[in-house]
């Protein structure tokens, strides 16, 4: 070890939720675990899985020849039932992780047996399980990140699994936002090309400009420069803003609502100091010039802002949640229930994902060292 | 000269309007013609400019040192008074192109005196006659393609100059369109990365969805194909349409108009024998995988399409009006009056025009040689 480097030991764990026991999400753990690539990142790397299903996926793989040696890794048998109180963080912080191993299994037992590519629903409380104990972690500092990985939303919402607030699952930034108690997060797509954050969503395109409103965008910035400060370690950063219309508007020949609702929020930011544009045309934006002088992008919408950051990525686009109290990056990818188990699936978007947490966690100022 | 390769008097010209004399329109096409890139296309190429403000305007840049030597040119002067009929083509025509010279002016006085920077109203008529006389000899066949600089559509506007429908003029397209008795055409930006052609153009955001109806998309797509195979001589080319909504409204989910607008349209297409998509996401389009097979990707509207495509192009973007009778590129910039005769223009954008009109013109279907 290099002088002045931290050894694993005492750096926080990034925490990997498998999800979807029946998907890919065992599977692309393993394939980074048997290419020693979990060992890049410099810290300890936990999985939450159910053992014995971990195991036969390894042993399914290695049939298959996506394996080419079957990788090991530690178990650890937590109480499923008392995941709310620092109980949790001692069971798993008092094991001594073993560097011989690829990665930390935090043992999450499946209700029913695990058949890949075969939906069961009484295994959807493992998986919302696996959100409980991440966001736990997550929020006590134990983890210095959660890399999720993916879930079948129509399983849970089947099995009855509700969101704190009674309503149904609804999906892991939901579920992780109410945990939170978080009234807005704040979707980004990040690669080596650009970061993109979206003041909207996944709304129908005729639904975009009432959502463009003066809340909306103000709480959308200050999310995006809270953690670009926060979780970026940027403490002034570049944020360029795309209007919502084409040219911006145009000085309001092609639409007001830049000038009536985006601009005057944009100024209040520019007028506190923060390095912001005001309403910029998204085909200017977005070309060599302006992107080499920005750390982040905000776009109005999903396809204003989505195509051109994809259109660059490579395979290497990571989607993150702002505005969490937490750092939370996200495969990109579904369960892949057809692939499971069987070696075709990719392990490029999770090792994305977690190289972007694991630069987050380097970088973050509101991590602090494991106690 | 290589065997079977046609002399240059062979090849039907080029046909560049300068647009607005105090703009930068002379100061591009003098920048290139000293560095002899007029000579790239192997085709003449006509000039339409005031031969005095062209002298001119040539001096000025000499004294800046922008031009490093003066090119020259030969002049014809042609009755303006007479531009509808073959006479014009006779006049142009019948004159030998001298290969000495980087290009032919076809002489179109100014009413009065030229000012670098300054919009003088008395000289708009000089614009649109411009306009007029690429026009006749683009429809006639005697131009094989209009390369059309920049103009002050303000000044066109109060000098008084109207369209043939009698409503105050409003821009190139609208006046190519009303003299060729078009009713729609349809705005293509292309570079190297790839071609986006648009079913609606600047329209504010919130009008868009409204803009996309069956007999807009319909006619978008007819041009498009059409265009593809007479324009760029591809018998069956390859296209990928966008949804309107993020994920192509991911099965009505986000959004219905893929499901009873566009695809049903698409779907007419397919049936016909047409090698084109149904509405895909945007953001999933836009890749290196589909973009490689594809020959051109038609978008619903400006910031779906433009921002992807301007990100790739590095200043080699050009705009293209399909659907006209003959085929017309243009400069991506505008008048820059602030720029004309100091030497700080860019002829990179007319360059691309040229090199795209040049490369429509090899593999259009429609033109024919020079009688």
């Amino acid at each position: 070890m290099k002088k002045n480097e931290i050894s694993i030991q005492e750096k926080q764990p990034l925490l990997l939720t498998t999800g979807e026991p029946a998907g890919i999400g065992m599977d692309v753990v393993l394939l980074l675990a048997a290419e020693n690539k979990l060992q890049d990142f410099q810290r300890p790397i936990w999985v939450t899985a159910d053992a014995t299903a971990m195991q036969t996926r390894a042993d399914e793989l290695m049939a298959t020849g996506a394996l080419k040696r079957c990788p090991t890794w530690q178990t650890i048998n937590i109480d499923t039932d008392d995941v709310n109180t620092e109980h949790l963080t001692k069971q798993v912080t008092q094991q001594n992780a073993d560097a011989d191993h690829a990665f930390i299994l935090l043992n999450i037992p499946c209700a029913a047996p695990v058949s890949c590519g075969q939906i069961n629903i009484s295994n959807s409380a493992m998986v919302a399980k696996q959100l409980e104990i991440a966001h736990t972690l997550a929020t006590n500092k134990t983890a210095a990140a959660i890399v999720t990985g993916p879930l079948q939303k129509s399983a849970l919402i089947e099995a009855g699994i509700k969101l704190l607030d009674g309503t149904m699952f609804s999906g892991h930034t939901e579920f992780f936002m109410q945990q939170s108690g978080c009234e807005k997060v704040v979707m980004m797509l990040a690669n080596q090309a650009m970061k993109v954050a979206l003041v909207t969503t996944h709304l129908p395109l005729k639904d975009v400009p009432a959502a463009i409103t003066s809340d909306n965008v103000r709480q959308t910035v200050q999310i995006v420069v809270d953690d670009m400060r926060e979780k970026f370690g940027l403490m002034q950063p570049r944020i360029l803003v795309c209007g919502l219309n084409p040219h911006a508007g145009e000085g309001g020949h092609l639409g007001v609502e830049e000038i009536d609702i985006i601009n005057p929020v944009l100024k209040e930011f520019i007028k506190a100091g923060v390095d912001i544009s005001e309403a910029m045309p998204a085909d200017t934006l977005f070309t060599p010039k302006h992107l080499a002088n920005c750390d982040a992008v905000i776009a109005m919408y999903h396809d204003q802002g989505l195509p051109v950051l994809k259109s660059h990525g490579f395979g290497d686009t990571v989607n993150l949640t702002l505005g969490l109290p937490y750092i939370r990056t996200s495969v990109d990818h579904g369960t892949a229930l057809d692939l499971a188990g069987r070696g075709g699936a990719s392990a490029t978007s999770l090792y994305q994902a977690l190289v972007m947490a694991n630069e987050m966690a380097d970088r973050s100022i509101v991590n602090r060292p494991l106690a």
